[in-house]
């Protein structure tokens, strides 16, 4: 029973069928295919806005390549110190950027204005420094939470007044949507966003993420920067059916709406359990529950499989990481509370 | 009537088969499933010795990540002045590695030891000058020829002697082994090959293709280099299994077998042609037709598809390539021949 | 009055004595001359054993060049957060080694062993995260102060056990070996430090630095490296004999100390003015003196220049730097004090 | 008897005046003195138009930082195969730039409008290949030869008709000067040059050279990529002041000058010699002379050194490069020319 991640789940059955759809006589390759060239319509259709769109592979290059659009080498990208970006793709947005990361705090894994403001005081705008160019937010957030739209505007206010871009990295945007309501254009352009990362992979594709720049004036450098980064698929038809058929009938959304509702249901139950506290607002998919470290081999011992996402603590205890899919079985979360509750 | 490339053709049933079979239950992420676990086996079977094998989406990736492994930043790779990683990766080698790629001449798209030592001579070892580290071949060549075993070994020896490491660019290498005959070890480690780019999506994978070191030492920062890439797939058994799928009862081999008869075909068709006249040694599944710019726009017209692949030449003619795939159908092949005798 | 920046002053008489002295006749370019040739030898004699060591022009070169030698574009550099490399180098030895910086808090502007231990902890080891291989230390620190040998070990002891190399950058060493006393030797391999960069131009050379390599078998890149990095002199000679004069009966040495002798006498005078506090230990030839912004001003009124180096606090008061050099006039030092005492 | 470089000889009188003159005092560090702040009119009035100059130390950090300024990482410099940039620099303008260095054939070290148009053609335009940027010229080339202002007016304006930059490698600009007549705006930016590298060095400073850019919206990365590049120096009015003296009364000039006629009183008499050949046209301060590689090992034997700058050919004989200086002694050339008349 799998808890670990949300990529431990396959593939929906409409994706399926769009990829075997694909699979029709000849298509040009290398994205001059049909598919491909209807892409980016069909995201300016889900964000009601011109836009440029392409598909990639990876959630990570999807963020590396994005932000090596933003920035140049000197320059310097401000993120949350424990986003995706920061601890868990190895240097990849630096490599395909050269840009600098700069890891900021933030309570619950989002950033705040007062904190990138105190950020850019401290780059003191000389040659000496990096210069900073972006801003990147996860949403959701490593830790499950979601920024609001006033959050993500007062952000974007504040990178305007300063001359940065903004980068939003999707991996969990269908999770994040599902918690917010409204459209993807309110929670996405309308805040000030630049630039994003679309996952699909987590909601049930095979291998697709878009990279959707709301200011196509922006993307002049992307199509060079993917192939050049060994990204651009030679078969690409079938990437883009993944992310047509995602986005047909908000597939995506109602992907991200089962997984958000066994977080829940599971934060409801776990929150009961006298030894387990809940360590941050459970707003997606993914339940942080704080344990004694025990506890949580005991749990494993019994069939379910799940991270410690800190190193235990002094007190024995340990925040463990319990994700949900769009197809994590019911029975399967059923058991995982009835192994908490033990 | 695709014959512009043979990314063209979409996916063999058995590789469709073989992604089914995987989409079911869960599987660890990021490639610690049991599918990519075993693939290294698979590819030490085929190769009948040990081996680290790693999949990734497309080859240029392949090419990129294989070569970074070899050649610190201020090394060189010699390679053939036409070869894909030369013209066509959009830099992606010089990225991925820092390295400097120095084009040589060649008959028939392929390197000679001669050619390459004379190179070396060139490169005079100083400080001012980029370090040869690695030599790469591409099997078959971008001409669609062939090196023999004899060739292989002739440069891989002048390799050893120099110190350099000898990559093979396998984006086609199923045609080639087609040609070759003998077995895939006899054509590549025992010809001296330190690591390739084994190339699955030409065959009839979906994206899926694998750098094979056949000195596992050699791959001990292939991991790291492949994330911070980008590459390392999240639901990576759907790679991996592929992969598997083609090495089944060598699927890939017979994928190649196919696509090389075709370009037989065709070639032995076409020579009979007075205003054709094939440019090189038709050794796999590829044509190089040359024929006055004309005719070739009037086959266009008649419906097939092909590119010219160098510029038109003074005298009106040009050098077009009819690329033949593992799925043409045998009724595209006669109308290409009808529209040639035309 | 320049306390701005211990680089405000010039070049000592010595070494223009060995400049003068080195254009004569013709050398060798690129390094090939004997003063180049000699200046390992020199530097053995004043470590006290075998190294390798290479004059650069700025101490951000040596420093990046170092530092590329010791980590794969996929490793980590652990520093503090306020050191030069982190902060004052626009990114430098990112460029140069692909490498990302870590920076870490730490009293006083240095790294302690937990401090290195915690942050080990939260690098998992996996794919998905950089992979630490050094740690640099600045000797002195960026705030003045000084590692003693016991605190050096106790890093080198850490770095040992978990296989990374340990860097120092010694812009400042010679301020950092007049508060030591004991040997260069003491101070530097026989704490474990593998790799550092010497520096002489704050000490008074025109513009010149050295990587010196404690471990000779590190260096093997180094020269290709510079060459790279567009570090490679002409007429190296002349920066060599900078080192060379620096060398000569310890003139670093004595420059440094007087430096720092200076800084002694200004800390012990501001110490006694009411509004003015001494922010960080005085040990080398920097002082940090908190006091009202509006003091700072009317310092700077009656002809003192210096910097502020952290934002004005909110009660008022700023943490100014007071650099002292090696030529910095006694009658200016009383003048800072007069002003200081106003 | 040095005859092997131009970098063989030190320093002029009228550098060391400026260097000591510059030791005065203090000075704002890191180029916010006065005399690097002044620097840019110096060079404005020299070529009689706005501009933006920055010092360096190094021919090959001039190069790599100014083509980083004209192209992204996924360009492509069209240079001569033979150039300083392509062959001697170790990568360093790749390194900087990330752009492909694509070398091309021409007489006489010369690039040609029509070599220029043919390699243009090849280049596909298309994502899978690098973009061309920028074009680069050595004036004088390695092989010594000066392009006419016709010659360069013809390749600027096919490189304005296709969207490139062109960039002029001038480490020996003084000479090509020398040789041409004629002001230096008639031979750099009436010509289309955006930018040059300005060398010093090899005409008589320490370590000095210039990045003049003719089109000053050009250099707005410029000092960003300087300092990530380790090249911006602390104590930069000594870099400054090597360049302000050398521009002072065109001391460059007459630098030039002196080696120039130096080498065409070399080449006069060789010419003479039976056994020798002069391989290409003398313009400047370079004499190719091909002879029996015996009678080169004979002429070094008599105590003049210089080098083969090619390969011993089959024939046994070889091109020799004899490398005049601003500082050669007339006695060495007396010696020179009677060896090899011997």
């Amino acid at each position: 029973m799998n808890f670990a991640s949300d990529n431990a789940y396959g593939v929906l059955p409409q994706v399926w069928a769009a990829l075997h759809a694909a699979d029709q006589g000849t298509a040009l390759a290398y994205g001059n295919d049909s598919a491909t060239k209807n892409l980016t319509a069909r995201f300016a259709e889900r964000f009601e806005r011109d836009v440029a769109a392409f598909p990639v592979f990876t959630g990570t290059a999807a963020n590396a390549l994005a932000l090596a659009c933003l920035t140049p080498p000197f320059g310097a990208v401000l993120c949350h110190k424990d986003s995706h970006i920061m601890t868990s793709e190895c240097g990849a947005p630096e490599f395909f950027s050269g840009a600098k990361l700069i890891g900021l705090d933030g309570a619950d894994g989002k950033l705040t204005p007062d904190g990138i403001a105190e950020a850019l005081e401290g780059l003191d705008g000389s040659v000496h420094s990096v210069q900073p160019r972006a801003i990147s937010v996860s949403q959701a957030s490593e830790l499950g939470t979601v920024y609001t739209a006033a959050e993500l505007t007062a952000i974007s206010t504040l990178a305007r007044a300063k001359g940065l871009k903004l980068h939003m990295d999707g991996a969990r945007f269908a999770n994040a949507m599902a918690h917010l309501g409204g459209t993807a254009a309110d929670a996405t352009w309308k805040c000030g966003v630049d630039v994003m990362s679309f996952g699909a992979t987590k909601a049930g594709a095979l291998a697709a993420e878009a990279v959707v720049f709301f200011d196509p004036a922006l993307a002049g450098e992307f199509e060079y920067r993917r192939k050049r980064g060994g990204h651009l698929a030679s078969k690409m038809r079938f990437v883009s059916v993944q992310l047509e058929a995602m986005l047909q009938d908000d597939l995506w959304l109602a992907s991200g709406a089962r997984a958000n509702a066994l977080a829940t249901q599971v934060a409801s139950q776990l929150k009961q359990v006298t030894d387990i506290e809940i360590a941050y607002p459970v707003e997606t998919n993914m339940v942080f529950a704080r344990m004694p470290a025990e506890k949580a081999a005991r749990m494993r011992a019994g069939g379910v499989q799940f991270h410690d996402w800190f190193p235990v603590q002094k007190d024995g205890t340990v925040i463990t990481r319990i994700a949900l899919a769009f197809a994590t079985p019911d029975e399967h979360v059923a058991r995982l509370i009835e192994l908490a509750k033990k």
